[in-house]
């Protein structure tokens, strides 16, 4: 059993979770967290499943290991080819972001047509379009989905405005305009960052950020269980976050400052094999 | 001691090293090969010089146990930042991306100003650089380097002639217009790739293969040690690779295609770690 006063654990496949971890904080300012971040084997989204699940696995017991009262898989190729290797080995509840941000888009749309954007692995898992499915009932609802792989490297490239983005969007988004969604889900870490460039591309499209969702949901789900940190808890170091990482890439403060906007020190090297 | 009926082992982070196996088969088709890709890890470009030291190592151990005689590092990461350790624990000669690209490029250059590109790791390592400098006996060249990070994932995406990738290569290569250099060596394997690209953009410079040059050093150094394959030990299957990757990603086969031209069949999935 865990109580308040521990830590919320976050893990990613990089540094991408960090937009997880800004949403966390702002709904949830006064937690303590945990951030693991998988650099030396980023990325996981063009890898296969038995290998993300292998990944998941030592990403999860390290997480068990530092006594965390919640494990949220920031990944959402994790969260969706590994996230019942996660469940099964936590002895705490475990957050994804699909289904939060399922049930978002399920409430969001006015016409039933939604769509969804991720990484190779992300859309070929089906998992959205299976969670979409189960949690609508089978009702009547016209699912697309697109892998926009060149995403990620260009938010870390920090071409967040950049023409080439720009050129790449509209081919990657052009079978959402013709489909007619009012609902996309942005299922990758890295997807709120260009959430100007898509919604130049999709005016009337409404865009669900699954972080966004999935701290919302954290916040109700630690408030049932009685596990929010109440003010005696609060720590004077805001926000209180431990960073860990496999690796500790060239790039690492760029990356910090454009997906949280603030500077990260005493970063911790861990080796999880 | 290896006899000349063993294999040329070639490894690299990925599927990358594909093109300098292409230009292996090239120059050498009466030659057996081993390819190892990294897949599970890939890449090394962004990840720091410790990590991808401990890497380099696993890799080198692995063709070491399959008794090649040459060990071939595709990887220009690898070359740059860790091809000391692949020869301190290497028994066979160790051909790395750097030297034979230097090599060639000073004999290219009428004008002494020759120009570099690479992934962010090979580029601020400074390995060409500074082999340049050595190589030419500190001549009076003028080096200018250049990182490229976004030209991986978009190779591996397809998006060889797509405008998208124009325009970055723009940005990318505008210094060398104003710089003025008669050389470029595509310091990454797949910038080989680009070279239609490239050469819109700087139509009177010579563009150096590393791969390529690589495999033409390679051919001489195993003559010289009298360990080229002769006509007898000829094998009827052309060309003869065994693949081993330590992933089985999603896109393999058609990344595969891409980089080599053909299918490739039986590729056996290795654990390094």
């Amino acid at each position: 059993m865990r109580d308040k006063t521990d830590k919320i654990g976050i893990f990613d496949s990089g540094v991408g979770g960090l937009s997880v971890l800004k949403q966390f904080i702002k709904y949830l300012p006064f937690e303590n967290y945990i951030y693991l971040g998988d650099t030396a084997r980023v990325p996981y989204g063009n890898k296969s499943a038995e290998t993300i699940k292998k990944y998941a696995e030592e990403c999860t017991e390290f997480l068990i290991s530092k006594k965390v009262k919640l494990i949220v898989v920031a990944c959402h190729t994790v969260s969706s080819v590994a996230i019942d290797v996660v469940e099964s080995i936590s002895d705490v509840p475990v957050v994804g972001m699909i289904n939060p941000a399922i049930k978002s888009a399920l409430w969001t749309t006015r016409n039933k047509k939604i769509g969804i954007i991720g990484t190779r692995a992300t859309i070929t898992s089906m998992a959205y379009q299976n969670a979409l499915r189960r949690e609508s009932k089978n009702g009547d609802y016209e699912v697309s989905a697109k892998s926009c792989p060149l995403f990620v490297p260009l938010v870390e490239e920090g071409f967040i405005n950049h023409p080439a983005t720009k050129l790449i969007a509209n081919e990657y988004l052009a079978e959402f305009s013709s489909s007619g969604i009012d609902t996309l889900i942005l299922g990758c870490t890295h997807y709120p960052l260009l959430s100007k460039v898509i919604s130049e591309i999709l005016p009337d499209v409404e865009l669900i950020d699954s972080g966004e969702q999935a701290a919302i949901f954290s916040l109700r789900l630690l408030a049932e269980k009685n596990l929010l940190l109440d003010d005696n808890g609060f720590s004077s170091v805001r926000p209180n976050v431990e960073f860990y990482l496999t690796d500790l890439t060239i790039n690492f403060p760029e990356i910090v400052n454009i997906f949280l906007g603030f500077k990260v020190e005493n970063v911790q090297v861990v080796k999880l094999t």
